[in-house]
């Protein structure tokens, strides 16, 4: 999950409003996973994120926020993209709501393969294809490109927080990459 | 949705307190279709729910109901079919996390087909074969097992609020059913 | 189902040995729902064909076709796409292999919604944004775009054949539109 | 997929003629993944077979068979179920023909993660709970229950042939276990 960027929406609250509500209800959450796709629609490449955890690390990470109260589904897709990789990126998203998988983070570790110490958020994960130019913004250090052989091969998905590296493995089990 | 039920789990909270929650976040539910299926998991009925709407008229309704802090959307199903179905229904609970749709209720009509007066909530949709013996619960007067060609030659549908028929036709959809 | 396309494929066999297959073996099969997309993923309109139907009548209809030994279904997409929409037509090939829904089409009609008086097919069903130009080739008359509600307001879906109107209908409910 | 019992139906054919429409055509297939689930829905183990494989190896399978000419694909997953798990299985057969994945098994390695030297077959996947008592039928050796933790511990996916080991992840995935 994107901690500085959720904060950020967190403050539209005052501080301590957000983090009481996150007390009180699931938080609904979008994941989304940026690739790079062949003209035949396979996917060629998957964009990580470098930033800052809350713990000071730095960590590779998937683009991730909050739905707000009024806003759809689709424009939380496009505003967090947007809010990640810039307004060039030209993403592609899916002409269906349903989410490729859907991840339970909680603030224990085990209750699931995914965790989040500041909420239990329930999040719709999609892979969205990007066609544009993507430049990290606000928070984010940096975007690479995986290409997908290469991902696999290394330990970037070893070190992602969260279970954001479950994520990226569901959507190339659901692509049918691996 | 299911009102009078939401209201009761409100109810762990002060009353006002869920009103306000429910100005500032969209709300995570779960909508469930009861069916009863053939030995070759083909869906040969619908169960619908007859209860009293917020408006006080009396109407068909899916199972319907929030999703906890710190609850899995499994057992987040497994206690709305207990709820309104009874402790001997039997429900099957999907294998996967995946909803057949996602819908998304909206105070304002025609955001999307789902309107809810009371919040904006997200509810992921699933198809649940129940095998058990079903026994309306608490405030849901009767259930009633409706075969797929009775259901889709009557007017029943047409009467459902909020887009519950919207989404009973894409659980059809959905199973290859119309 | 795309008759004459399917003939002239059948015609890699002599025309004797296609009819003999038929007989032996379920026929694996795409069917591509062509749509255009707002830049929020939302369906704005359908892309119909206009051809000649086996028994000489006009029909509106799906881009549907074969899938060939060794050919992989990325590429019967793209192949069948081309060869009723044209070279032009950018279509955006899904990122999963997974169909919204799978359609069974028998010789007899009642086995399910879906006939095929030639075959009995089994067809991979799929939704295709098309960005780009289209313009009938071969045996299609004509390619109209339907806008959602005109579609569903009119009498189009009502005229089609074998069943390729279901197959709409699901991908407009898969899609959340309907 | 299963060798023997494929042989089996093929015998439907004079052995040459079945050889023969694998040189023209893709073959249509199911495969089937059995599990043990929990009263939440969740998979708790996974069933392989031991068969002989063609090359006179004893390999783990997932059920895989052929979909027959004039055979619905529900038809053909409690026909597989049955020979390979026995009578008293009692399969849940999906609500919905949507596979959670599609195998497409080509002769040649490389083309993708399945491979049959056999034929191009094209399988579509359902993770099928089995409530029943299972008894390994005809060619299969034995039926073992797998824990999914043992299952991922161990080195009995990276053992399994032609890609059904790609075919289980993928389930899983699919299911939220991994």
């Amino acid at each position: 999950m994107n901690r500085t960027a959720v904060d950020a929406e967190g403050s539209w609250f005052e501080p301590d409003e957000m983090a009481q509500l996150r007390r009180r209800l699931p938080i609904p959450y979008v994941d989304i996973v940026p690739v790079r796709t062949d003209v035949d629609g396979s996917i060629v490449a998957v964009g990580l994120l470098l930033r800052a955890s809350g713990a000071g690390r730095i960590v590779r990470a998937i683009v991730s926020g909050r739905v707000l109260i009024h806003e759809s589904i689709r424009e939380a897709i496009t505003r967090h993209v947007e809010k990640d990789l810039g307004t060039m990126a030209l993403p592609r998203v899916p002409v269906s709501p349903v989410p490729f998988t859907v991840a339970e983070y909680f603030p224990t570790p085990g209750q699931s393969p995914f965790t989040d110490a500041r909420q239990h958020a329930i999040s719709l994960a999609y892979i969205v294809p990007v066609d544009g130019e993507c430049a990290p913004q606000e928070d984010a250090l940096e975007l690479t490109w995986f290409e997908v052989d290469e991902l696999l091969g290394s330990e970037v998905l070893d070190e992602m927080e969260g279970g954001h590296d479950v994520i990226v493995r569901r959507a190339l089990a659901h692509a049918g990459v691996v």
